[in-house]
Formats: structure tokens, C-alpha cells, sequence
């Protein structure tokens, strides 16, 4: 089971001008066979599936803490998109044509199938699907994925950054180069009690550091690629700790598990948007709402 | 962002005999298009991307702390194919065919692609996929497809229940039957409020009351039915309490709502399955890993 | 069975400059999860395998009857697409590059896998699937998901109406606002009728009136809005006047169950497309197959 | 446009036991790359989008005609697969698992997602998709098309027959092997038309007649295989005979067009089912029903 | 078995400036339901599986051999779509967004999931799918399909070649188009020697002479329309000269069973990306690579 | 380009009697996500697309010859397949249902799509696809993909080696647990070399020897897990020796590249299916045939 908290993972800038098509790319980021969903899903099935949950402890309790993490990423992907969409259309009577500019555009579902918002889809419009998730049961071949996945989603992050400058998905992307690395990191040292290979040797991989990104800087500044949350505040997954420990490899500071999770920000206000008929309720509508919302409990 | 709780929404029951043929329906409830990766997903989805999250606060937090509970349910489906599967093939040596059971069973994968354990797909194999999210982001629609969502899977876990005896599979049914009511009648609550219309008077769909299922009974008999979470200790997704008000349905007792989450039960424990090398870890392999995690701390 | 009519539901305008990419956009009502071709198969498997078609004859009446509509629906959106991509490139030698055009536009495939003419597939290119047909055989739930599918399909329509204002686009969308309209009102009385909830008071969804969008003013002056059909003219269906009966929510006139179909508008003739192959009939090709459609029965 | 006709292809028998992992095979038949959606919905979107339609009318009337009879094509598929998978459960409680012999059959579909009847997918539970649509819009590669689809529908029915000698089953496929031959046929004098080329020297494909099969034999004597219908009572489509003229390939005798329609036979009653909910209409419910129906106009 | 020749069908031209969009179209030649991704994998099954392989030795033989020439066309379609996409975006800091350029283009997968090279996917990208794939084990039938199968990418690449005047994309048409047509012509030899009908009468389709496109006639000039190659240098697959005789549909001069394969071209040097990554071994790296490189056998 | 040699890559058994549900569950070695047709895409999309194929040219040739044994592998695989199907039916009057075995088998396109042979699809039946296909451009990213994707299809051969003790899938299997552990074992000194990793300590995964499998054993004794093949007899590729040297990880024995292919053994024949009409050719048709085959050049 899990609780909700009701923050996003970072608090995103507001952008100053739309960028939609720069939101169709960052969809790869969300629903790509490399994209959030992708990392959520593995992790979670694996954990609910883990044979040896007791004897192999620590290595459950890194794959099922870190399942909550992506949850968090899945969610500030999703927001990042909905960030860049903002603005592309105006409001207007439905005879002017106020979607006009949609039309032209590279993701024509933003428009029509959601509100401007994320869809569970790659950058082309594919829809996610469960055969991205590998979940073999054996441990080590489970670790081998995982450590690949984030690799490659490292690399599908640093490509996207390379295709906008929006302020929001460079913040978004910055903030996850980080904890990826953080990712990658504990699996290769996972691997590593496992096999007795010592994979960080061949990071990172693509081979450039995290700090050439404007955006990460901050992050690294605070110190968040040193730190693994266990993501529940009632002593679980705790053994992580036997995974994550020793020194950072970026800056040779030692490694922290954090009981609990990150502090968080604000998650965003999404404004209505009358032209995509969301969330369509008009001032007549509410007021009747509210009346409804006061009246006894009997309902 | 989410915490995670390592627990199970109730105890399941451990199974005397194998059932993989019942798992293979079950996975219908996990991963079809009226599975709990849908409830998930798409409440996930259209909570992230409300419009008017404070405007419409108790329709946003009824969505968002759904949200959580269902992550809960995608995990007690999982669960529950996984002890249904166990037992199918024995130990021995590879050229003795261990898995020969497996070979005439409508779910081969569950053998070859993971070790026993619940695929991301439909009862015929075929993956959930991201098209299975509505998220229109106009309320009323939202709602009104929730509502029916909720509805078709009530159908599919009746239906499901019909098939098999199998009492790992009954309790899960019957314990969400109970949930999936609540669910039910807070989407028709939520309807109402919005748009004065009583859907509860079309309740139940299929027209068969919970208490028929023997495996509910208990359930009902506990009042989980007259209970809906916030899914959150810090005082968030509280004004559920506007929707969620009056009296049960079922049995005209108060409705509640309940800060934080159920009790919940034990995670199964999954044996180690050396015919599918899962976990895989030999008895040396063990022993070398143990020294490794208690080597210090200079990785 | 059915007989075929070689008309078209309405008279479409003919358009005087191409719009490829809004026939791009209107893909999403022809191939979509809620385009048309999800309306005419839902509908008619619904009622191919309707059970207690005596007993319920009115449901089953009106299912059948709409499926009928339906099919024209298809055919009015497909040509619609058709004569929004007419003159999107010219004529002339391959070498020259008489498609040049089409390179840069949102559907490549509307050159390459036909010659011009709308494809089985939703605004993004995805081809539409079985798995969009839902048929429980519960009826309540199957009405129930048919007055969402109508109401998700009309949100649809609406949105990409304020995509484009090319005039064919807009006629079509136009017509079928006001025959969604009919179906979503037929759809809400069957539920009422079958479970005494009023789902008219909901409506519409999403909350614009029809008279808002300058293209259906024209049909809601014909009364086209207050008709439902048989589809029929041997006395089948007639039970949907059982249903389709009282007054009109839009205006409050009498609604009115008419025998057999809607007169109809020509079938657009599509021109030759050289570039295109299509239909790929030389001069002397012609001639020959003149002489050969002249000789003797003696094949 | 098109008229809705309450009738079936041909009389089906009743069947006498159950048969529904033949139904899952026939499946192939209505939902796969062969099926009957197959064949509708291409000649549906060639006669949409044909260009030329009234200098190559004959063509078009072929295609445009032959839609129709797909339509009652996909519907006699349809309710064949229903009637074999009927009996295969049983009417009980659902705690007695009403449902237990459907655990272990082919397409667990069948039982979970519709109430036992057909789904909108190939043997193999696979749905069928747009992209089985062929629509270059050259004539003669259409015309290619169409007579490879239809020997390849041939085949695949002659398979299935040789699977089961289920009643329902083989009415079915005799009949429709008469009617496909028609088609190959049609399409074969069509091609030669277009290209003097004798297609009909290469058939039949597979090598075998008809005849062979004891369910066409009725069929043939009743010489439905020298007829050609227009699906028309207008006068519309009547140019088929300038291509179905001379005599048929199998007995020298005339070939004819028919106007309008075969008389068709007594479309299936299916019961109830209570243990799929299906329709779930209680004797209580119907009585309220009933009560509505009866209601004046004042909805 | 194979054996891998190290070079290219042709040589192709270096591009002068990028042409990305033209490449997402060509995509269509490569992994679309008609590319060469389908030829390759049809032929290669079919002849996989092919019954009677001595008894109809001269038709086993054609199908073998031809798989053999289509790995070397998907792999210059591929090197065309490598090339096509070359320049499109600049070295350069992450920072600067290197490849802002690509944010818009029509395939952002080129940018994210590759290295600006081919997907395995059609123009719109699409993944190409096993059921691409007909082996019908009939040898009619299969011989038919690919009689059609040529036709149909025939016209795609006609159709792509109008769309774009990039030279690499113009020059591997140019050659396809030829090489395409060798195999509809020994495709409908084959079918005569089957059948008995002569379908060479019905090419070209669609009705245009390969020598209208510029890129042709070179390589109609070099006789390469009339040489049918084995493909093998040890005596296999010469029986293709059973059916692969006579003279030219094109210049009436004798066909000829060339033993082996065509001489072929320089395969395309592909340079760094290092905004891509791509190979992203950077000049310190190789240098350890060339150290481990050189070390002894002692790994 | 390539060469096509017509030889298996080893002889395999003649089956006793059919083992259809064996060759259902082997079809996730061919077309599951780790079948040899994800291998032989992988690799030979990585060889086409391979930037710097000079400067880095010992991957090159790594990557692009093990292409080659892979088609050989996706030959392997479905010959075995075609031989376990062998048998499950019989010839006679399709009146008395020759294929009725057929119809509660799992993969019923074995006997409807195909003639008894193999799908280019998964144990599930789900069709093999391009998204399979990894191909970063980043060297380091891609050996590791090889790398992993190598073991994952080991412990899928593993697995269903358990599953069925059929003589030809165990011969197959043993086979290629050899070749599937030199290629494990030449990416994991791939990625040595490149970035200085011993990956090889991690071998095997899963945790057991090739030896244990009854059929491997005669393959280690013949040396074969010691050889890379150059699969190229003109001297190309031939710079793997800088990557495969020093000895065997299984018997310290030296390594060796082999110039050219192994010798292979004989393609099965497969016998005519009357019952399938596969390859359909009658008695007098092949008359008709041989007469035209001898007919003069002058067609």
C-alpha cells in the first residue's frame, strides 16, 4: 500500500510561452519504453513479485523504495508536460476556431483526447504498455535490467534537454539527471554485492557528467545525489542502507539514506481552460455545486 | 510523491493447491482493460492533470486518494496470481522437465518470462496499454466514465469469481467487490453533487447485491464498506468528507471517512522456485554476498 | 443483413483549399477510441448478440436501429477527410516531385498507403481496434457505456471543431453534433427506462448547447434533432418509439420516430489523382476495358 | 447510407452441446487478418474513397455491393460463435463457481469481458486492427487485393472446417464458402476486365471444389453460387452485370444479378444468462420496466 | 545459414543538406506493412518453411534466394535513412539546445530513441509487426501474395519518390524499383508455371514505366532488370533458371540466373554525434580502449 | 549484403510424435521479446546504423557477424518448431475433421494462419515487433543491451527446456545455450575492453552451468563454445580476434575466430499436408507444372 502526499517531487518554474511541441518530445520522458512509467511499473511489479523478500532484504528493500520514488517522477513528468502545453490555445466561441494553432502541431491528442494535458503515450503517440516491464525473478538478471533501463533513460534525458531549452523540462530533466544517477549508482553497488563486479567503473554512461547541465548544478549544490530515501516514515526498507553507503563517486562525500522522503513542492494550479471544455463547469454550474455540497448528509 | 507501506490491503489466505489456469483468469482483474491498472492509472492520470484542484477540491481529492488505494489493489491482484501459480512445477534436475505441468496451461509466459508470477497483461496475454487511460479532464465526463469504469469492474471480478473456487482468488474478490462498491457509489455521490442526478438508484450494476459472495460477507460484516481513506497522515484530501456523507446504501449506517489508511496485512512471502532460478542465488553465492554487504563502507 | 443507399447523409460543400492536416485531425472522429467507427461496431456487435431480444425489444430496437446510423457516420467522416485533403499536391512528372507537399504534413500515410482518402486509424496514425467494442451483455451496463462513448464522442467532435474552420469539417461536425445529441437523449431515456435515473438532467455534456456552433443551427431548424429512425423499411425497429418519445430538451417540441432513413446528400466524386495512381486507368487502359465490358457474355 | 434488414444470412441450426473452443477458432473467421471484419471493412473504405465512381462504375458498384453482404457476413459469423459457445456454464449460485468449465477453454474472454458471445479479435485473442484495411486507391492493385483477401478468407474457412464438424459451424462455412467463391469469382472477372488477364484459370485456391464439403452442397444446388445481389432496391449497383455475365465456373450455368437482397432466415433468440448478468434484468426490474414503457409521452 | 557480405547493394551519394522529413517518409520503405522489412521476413519464413522443398524445387529455390537479396535492401533503405537525417542537428553544448532542430520534425524517435538512424517502424512510427507476415504453406497462395506484396511496395516507393528529390532517397529507388520489378516479374513467372495464367499481362502495375523515373534508367542501362541472382557461390538455388528465362518484359532482351551476388557498393561511414552521444567514446577512452586492445591474451 | 547458405546450423532429431503445446511454448524463442528474431534485428539494426564503424571497427565486427549466425538462429528455432507440430493431425475428407486435434491446442494458428509451422509471434501469440529493437548508437549502451539481452534469452531457453523433454526442442536448445554463452561471453569482453569492467564474473546468469543440460554436453565436447565465426569468407570481420582471445570461462581452453561459418547440417524436408493443402498441388497439377517448367525459354 502507499500514502499520497500532496506535492510534487520539486516546485517547476511557470513558464513564460508554450512550447507544445517540446511537450510531445517530452513525452517520451513519460510513456517511452525508457520514459517514468516504465521505471514505476518494473520496480513496482518486481517488489510485488520478489522471491526472497527476507532473505535478500536489502535488495528487495532498494527495489520497493525506490518503486515509490518513481512514482514521484512519473508525476513530475506528467506536470512538466502540462506546463509546456500552457498557452498554445486561446479562449473564444468555438466558431473562431480558438484551437486554430493545434492543429499543425506534432501531438494532435494533447488537444482532442485530454485537456492539454499529459497522455500515457511515447514522443510519437504510442501508448505505454506492460510488455515494458521485465520482471524475471532472478535477482541478478532483474538488477542487470534495471541498471540498463536507467542508462538508457539517462540517455533519452540528456537528448530531450538537447532539444528545448524550456525552463521547465530542463528543471524537470536536471532534477532527474540527478536522481537517476542516484539510481543507476545503487543498482551498479547492488550488482556489485551480488557478482562482486564492480559496475560504477564503466560511469556514466553516456560518458558526461551530470554538472554540464545548467540545471543539475543546484541539485548536486544540495547535495540530493548523495542521499537514497526509503520513502516510508514507519522504519521500513531501511537496509538499503547495506547497498548505499561509502562515498559518492561525483564528489567522494559519503552516502545517506534518508528515512522518509524529499521535502517536495508546490504541485501545480492548472487553470480552466473553457476552449477544451475543462474542467467545464460553468459559474451557474458551481453554484449549484456548492449548494449541493452544503446541503445535509442526506444524501 | 507517495510513502510506501509494506503491507498488503488484507491477508490473503495461502493456498493448498495450485491453480494456474485460475491465475490466468485473474489476470483479466490485473491487467484488462477493466483491471486494477486501469482504476490505477487512470485516476492517477487525471489527478495529476485536474483542472481547478482548488476550485473543485472535493472532487480533486476524492480522484487523487482513490488514486492511492488502487495502487494497493493492482498489488493484492498480484499477489494473489502469484499464490495461485505456486505449486504448478517441482524441483529437479533441468533434463527431468520440472516444468512439463506448465506446458499445456493457458498462461506460458507466466513460466518463461517471469518466475510464476502476475505478467502486466489480460487473462489472454495481451498488455495493458496507456489507451486504457481516460482522462478528458471535463469533470463530468471524468466522473461519469469512472463511475462506469468502476462498474465494468465490478462485472469482470463477478464474473472471475464464477470461474474458479479457488479461495486466494474469493478473498481477493470478495474484499474488492466491497471496495469497488464504495468506489461505485462515491463516483455516483460525486455525480450527483455535480450534476443533481441520483445515479445511486441505478446501483448495484450488475443488478446482485455484495452479500451474495460468501467472501464478502465478512467484509461488510467489518463496515469496510461504509469507509473511504484520505490515503494521507497530514490532514490532505480531507474534503472527500463532502462527498462522502450520509448513509451506506447497504445498510443505511453512517458513511465515514477514515484519515490515513486500512490496517492492512502481511505481504506473502514467495519462495525461492530453483526450476525457474529465481532468485537464483546459490548457497555460496549467498555466503559471498553476505560478506560483501558486510564489508565496509569503502565501495 | 442491410441494403446499401448510394447517398451520403448530408451534402458536403466542396472545399477550395486543402487542409491536410485538419483532415489529419478529424482522423480522431473516424478511427479514434470515440470516432465513428467505434459507434457503428460498438452498436453492432451490441445488438448482433443482444440476449432477450423478444423480451427487451425497445433496447434492442434502438441499438440495432442506431447501429444502421452509424454506418452512414463512417461514411460521412471518411469522405469528409477525403475532400480536406483534395489539392494538397498537383499533377506532373515524378521527377519534379509532384507530392512535395505532403512531406512535411502530419500524415504521411494519407499519400503513401492510400491515394488521399482517410485511413482506419485515429489522429496520430494508430489503426483502430477491436478492443475499442464494448459488449457486457449487461444491459444496463452496456447503455450506460453507450450514453458515455456518445457523450466522449461529442467532446471529441467539439474540440476539433475549434480546430479548423474549413467548411467541410465544419458541416459535417455540425450535423453530427445534432445527431450525437439524438443518440445521447435516446441513450439517457433507455437508462431511465431501464433503471428510473434521469440522465437527461445531466446533460449536455460537455456543457455548450448545440446552437452554439454555426454549423448546426441549420439542422436543429430542420428538426432534425427532435428524429430518430428505423433504419428499416419492412416495420423492423418500430419499438424505438417506446423510448423516443415525449418532447425534445432542446426546444420542447414533439419527438418523432420516423420509418426508414434520412434522405440524403450525393456522394462526393473523388477526381483522378495522377500523382497518385489512383485509379491508375490510362486513355488506352480505358479503351480496353470499354471493349472488354462490351463483349458477349462468353467470359 | 444503409437500411437495416432483422434477418440472417441463412437459417442456422440449433446446436446440440456446447463447442466453445471451436468458438474460439472461428474466431479467426470474424476477427483475424481473413475475417469477415476484414473483408467489410475494406471493400467498405475502397467504395468510401473510389475514385472515378461513375467512369469506372462497374467496379464500384462490385465493391460498393459486395459491403453489404460483408455486413451480414460479419453478422452470421457472429452468431455462430454465440450459439457454439452456448451451454458451456451453467445457472447456479455464484458461489458453487457457475462458470468452472470456462477456466480452462481457449479465449477466457468469452466468458469475462462479453456474456459468451463474440469479441472483436482473431483465435488467438489478438483484436482485429485498421491496419488489415487495403486501400491504395489504384484500381487494379485493389482488385489484386480483394481476390488474394477473399482466397485467403477461403483457406482459412476450409481449416476451421476440418477443426470441428460443430453443425453450427459447418452451416456456417458451407455457406459462406459458396459466397466467398462468388466473391473470388467477381473479383476475378473484374481483374480481367481491368487487364485481360483469365484469373479464374488459377481457381480454385487451395485446389479443391466446394463440393466437397457436405454443408455447401445444399447451397450449391439451390444455385446461390451463380447469384450476385445488388443489395439495392433502388436501381443502384445494377452494373455488376456488366461484369457477373457468362457462366459460372463450377456448372456451366448462367450466372444472374439479383436486385436487392437474399430472403435471408430467423436471426438467433439468445436466453438469459444469469450467471454472466446477461442482460441482469431481474423479474422486478422487467415489471418496473414495463411500468416506464407504459408511461405517457411526459418523459 | 548466411554469410555477411561486408558491403552495400549500391553505392549511394553523399547528401548535401539534411532532409529529416524526407527520411521519417522513407521509413514507410523500410518498416512499413509494405517495406522491406516485410519482403525480407515473408520470404525468409516462407522458405523456412516451405513443404515440399525438392518436389517443387525451382519455386523453393525462388522464394530462398530473393529472401537473400531483400537483407541487402533493408539494409540500404536503412543507410538512406541514415543519410537522409545527416546535418540536421550541430555539435555543441547541451546547454544551447544543439538539437533544437529536431523538436519539430516529423519523427522525434530519430532524435531520442536512435542516433539519427532508422527505426524499426513505418512513417508514422509505427513498430513493423510480425503479422506482416503471410506463409499460408499454399504455394498458389503464397506466390499470389507475393505477387501483390511486390506490387504494393512498388507503389509505395513510387509514391515516396514523388515526395521528396533528396538524391540518396532518389537513388535507392531508382535502384529498388528496378530490382522491385526483376521479382514481381519472377513472382509472376512462377505464378504462370503454377497456374497456367499469364499475369506478366497485368504489369506494370501501377501502369508506369520504371524508365520514367530518373533514377532508373542508369541501372536499366546496366541490364540489371534482367539478372536474377542466387545468391550463393556453392551451387544452390539455381534452379531459379526454370523460371527466370525467356526475355525482358522491358527490352526484350534474355533474362539471365547470375550465380552469386551483385558486386555492390562502399557501405556509408557514419561520423560522431556527439550531441547524440553516439558512439560517445571520447578521445581518453580510446585511448584506454587501445590499450586494452593491444593487451595480451590474458583476459 | 549476404550470402545464402542452404544448410541448418545443425542437423536436428526427427520427432517420435507431435508435441504441438512444446512448439507453442518454443515460439517465445523465436518471436518473444528475447527470441532470435530480437537478436538478429538487434544486431543487424546496430551494424547498419554502427557510427565510426572504422575507428571502432573490432565492435563492428562484432556486432555485424554475429548478425549473421543469428538469421541462423531465427532458422534453427523455426525449423524446430515446424518439426514438433509434426503429426498432431491426419489426412482424409475434411467431412470427418482432420485437424479436429487442433482445436483445444494452444497456438490454433499453427493449423489456421499457417500450415503447421512457425509464427513470427510469442508463446502467447503476440506478434513480434520493432519496439524490440534496441539500438542507442551509444557503443557502450548498446554492449550492454547485447549483454542483457543475451542472458535474458538464455533464461528463457532454460525455462523452456523444463517445460517439454521433445527430443528436437532439446537438441535445438542445447545448441544454442552453447552459441548463446559465446555470445554472452564475447559482449561481456566487448564491454571489458570498452570500459575496463570484468563483466565475465558475473557469468553465468541465471547461476548454472551449460553442462547440466544433456544436450549441450555433446556440443562443449566438440569445442564449439570456444569459436566465433567470422561468418564472411573474403576476410572481413576478422578483427574480432582482438576481442575474442585468451581461454574458455568454461574449460580455460584458448579461443578461436573461426574465418567463415560452421559446417552445418541438412534443412529438414517437410512432407506435404493434404490436410493444410499445403503445398496444394495435385497430382495433375504437378504434371501441368513439369510441362511448363520444360516448356522453351519462350514465356
Amino acid at each position: 500500500m502507499i500514502t499520497r502526499i500532496n506535492k510534487l517531487a520539486i516546485e517547476l518554474p511557470m513558464p513564460k510561452e508554450p512550447d507544445p511541441n517540446g511537450a510531445a518530445a517530452v513525452q517520451e520522458l513519460l510513456g517511452g519504453r525508457f520514459g517514468e512509467m516504465s521505471t514505476l511499473n518494473n520496480y513496482m511489479f518486481q517488489s510485488f513479485s520478489f522471491r526472497g523478500k527476507k532473505k535478500l532484504k536489502p535488495f528487495y528493500d532498494l527495489v520497493a523504495s525506490i518503486t515509490a520514488e518513481e512514482f514521484g517522477h512519473v508525476e513530475l513528468v506528467t506536470n512538466t508536460i502540462n506546463l509546456m502545453i500552457q498557452g498554445t490555445t486561446f479562449q473564444g466561441d468555438p466558431n473562431i476556431a480558438p484551437m486554430q494553432n493545434a492543429k499543425d502541431l506534432r501531438n494532435s491528442q494533447h488537444y482532442i483526447v485530454t485537456a492539454q494535458t499529459a497522455l500515457v503515450a511515447d514522443s510519437m503517440g504510442k501508448p505505454w504498455n506492460g510488455d515494458n516491464v521485465f520482471n524475471s525473478g532472478n535477482l541478478i538478471l532483474d538488477l542487470l535490467h534495471n541498471f540498463f533501463l536507467e542508462c538508457g533513460a539517462r540517455t533519452h534525458k540528456m537528448r530531450v534537454y538537447e532539444m528545448t531549452n524550456n525552463p521547465v523540462a530542463r528543471e524537470m530533466i536536471g532534477y532527474l539527471l540527478v536522481r537517476g544517477g542516484v539510481h543507476i549508482t545503487a543498482y551498479a553497488k547492488a550488482l556489485e554485492i551480488a557478482t562482486g563486479v564492480d559496475m560504477t567503473k564503466m560511469l556514466p554512461i553516456p560518458n558526461l557528467d551530470n554538472n554540464v547541465f545548467d540545471t543539475t548544478r543546484k541539485y548536486e549544490a544540495m547535495g540530493i545525489h548523495r542521499k537514497l530515501y526509503t520513502w516510508n516514515f514507519e522504519g521500513e526498507y531501511k537496509d538499503i542502507s547495506k547497498i548505499w553507503k561509502g562515498v559518492s563517486p561525483i564528489d567522494g562525500q559519503p552516502l545517506e539514506v534518508i528515512e522518509g522522503t524529499p521535502e517536495g513542492g508546490p504541485i501545480p494550479e492548472l487553470d480552466e481552460l473553457p476552449e477544451e471544455f475543462a474542467p467545464g463547469i460553468s459559474r451557474e454550474d458551481f453554484e449549484e455545486i456548492l449548494k449541493r455540497l452544503q446541503r445535509s448528509a442526506g444524501l
